[in-house]
């Protein structure tokens, strides 16, 4: 059993190459100067620990990691140009470099690169693997449009939310997992109890996220405090706040959001507070991951097998950065 | 044997149908509207005659075909973003009915929904065909790229022309009849000869292509003669004057192209007359598409078995319109 850093470095190592050819240079470039930005890797990782839960590390293990995390990459780009964002872990993102037609066409062939590593899976698993890959794709793209179709209107209920954070986040990490599972022999109850423990982590996560954006430790958390309310951003804390809070509340939640005042940030987390917004979310938090750590639980291995799934759980849920 | 037109019309049938799911519907019918703009559906219908040139038509070569549709659709939605074209078949293209984030969202699910179809088929073939699929997606986008790179070029030699269209056009009509060929159980050299058919033949399309812009018969050509010279599109005619013209005739086209003066095509078109671009054309056109047959003719299958694609691609590169 190896633990999260430990594969983390391994998969850094495999990964750590060029993954196009050299020509045309103004597609491909752009997208290794986007692998290279770097990330946590975490997707793949799962992958890979998916496998190791049930057996040895197989060799195409290493090739589905590889592309969970191009799937991922693919997905970023092509969200940024979305997003208009200009930056990306600190450095300019694919648009901003190279323009939008090469940064559309780079996150294409990232993704056809993807579905090249399925490719080279044993053939006895290719069919249930890009099953699965193809259904995660599609979620994921499903959710990217429900995340935008949100940010147009006014409000949004807490089920809807919860299922776009599940499509858009959740279901790479559940489908990372399964699909070492698959790799590694393990029969259909063991693959969806795993599968279902990454669904619940990832929500537990974005909770999590979410938490912090307006409650986490300025010292600790790397980028300013209340990012998410200065931008009207439809969090979990914002939709249970107007869903709980008094009509008085609510009406002046409604008048911060509308304008941007000085204080905006302060006067919205009193709301938060007042409503009890934070004690709900590290509740609700807890509710999922106790949910994820119940379904590790079932899976019909033995319990120190588990150990490095429970540590890397616990890690991504109570950082505080 | 079936022709075109009964396949094309078999196709139609099977393919009309909803292909995604009803929600998110802000993703989908975009997608579902860019597919009901028709089109002559010959990449699919070129899987079906592969398949058939070997065997029976398989249950699953429907499957193939409609991946293949599919992939061209999400090549023409992205195609359309990057070149901010207005207009497909005469309909809005998806950005301008939809927006742009939808429409490369869009473009996105069409891709993975045809990898959806490409799952669908029998084990044995699965590793052969995604192989293929996906190296000829990946050359498709490379070919876009050049594409865009050439434009802002002053000038690009014709072998790379040539290789431009190739990459762009070509394999993937190729691609779709090999696809069929090794579903119906081809060999491998006559899944290449057959490959190489389809390359020669779309090379010759191409330059049919360039040339009916030219020197089509405005009656039966259906768009404005002389499109590509306005735009200084560099065509196979235009790439073929720069390199044979007189350095007299060199310096004209340089002035002509630099301007947008009245009487520019014709004016351009008198220097591709005097340089008789418009006979070498034509002859360019008849070596690839010989060349095509000649590969055609090589396939160790009954003649009457390739009756139906030689009747395609006669069709196909004497069109006048």
């Amino acid at each position: 059993m190896q633990s999260f850093e430990l594969l983390s470095q391994k998969f850094a190592l495999h990964f750590e190459k060029p993954h196009f050819p050299a020509e045309p240079a103004s597609l491909y470039l752009p997208n290794e100067y986007f692998l290279k930005l770097g990330g946590k890797r975490v997707r793949p990782v799962l992958c890979l620990m998916g496998n190791e839960l049930f057996d040895d590390i197989r060799e195409d293990a290493w090739d589905v990691a590889a592309a969970v995390e191009l799937f991922h990459n693919f997905t970023l780009i092509h969200d940024d140009i979305m997003d208009k964002a200009p930056l990306r872990r600190g450095m300019e993102t694919v648009h901003t470099k190279y323009g939008e037609n090469t940064a559309l066409l780079a996150g294409d062939v990232m993704l056809v690169k993807a579905y090249d590593y399925i490719n080279r899976i044993d053939g006895s698993y290719l069919h249930s693997i890009l099953q699965l890959f193809n259904q995660t794709a599609r979620q994921v793209c499903e959710g990217q449009q429900w995340d935008m179709d949100f940010e147009k209107r006014e409000m949004v209920k807490l089920d809807e939310y919860l299922r776009m954070i599940e499509l858009k986040t959740s279901v790479l990490l559940a489908a990372s997992l399964k699909m070492g599972a698959i790799l590694g022999g393990a029969g259909e109850r063991n693959q969806n109890l795993l599968y279902e423990f990454g669904r619940k982590l990832g929500i537990a996560f974005q909770v999590q996220d979410d938490y912090l954006d307006a409650f986490g430790d300025p010292q600790k958390f790397g980028k300013q405090v209340g990012g998410d309310i200065l931008a009207n951003k439809k969090t979990f804390l914002l939709i249970h706040a107007m869903e709980s809070a008094s009509a008085h509340q609510q009406k002046e939640l409604s008048n911060l959001l509308t304008g941007n005042e000085a204080g905006k940030i302060e006067n919205v987390l009193k709301i938060f507070r007042d409503c009890k917004v934070d004690e709900w979310a590290l509740q609700l938090k807890n509710k999922y991951l106790d949910e994820a750590f119940a379904h590790l639980e079932d899976i019909a291995v033995l319990s120190k097998r588990k150990q490095p799934l429970k540590e890397l759980a616990q890690f991504l849920v109570q950082r505080e950065y």
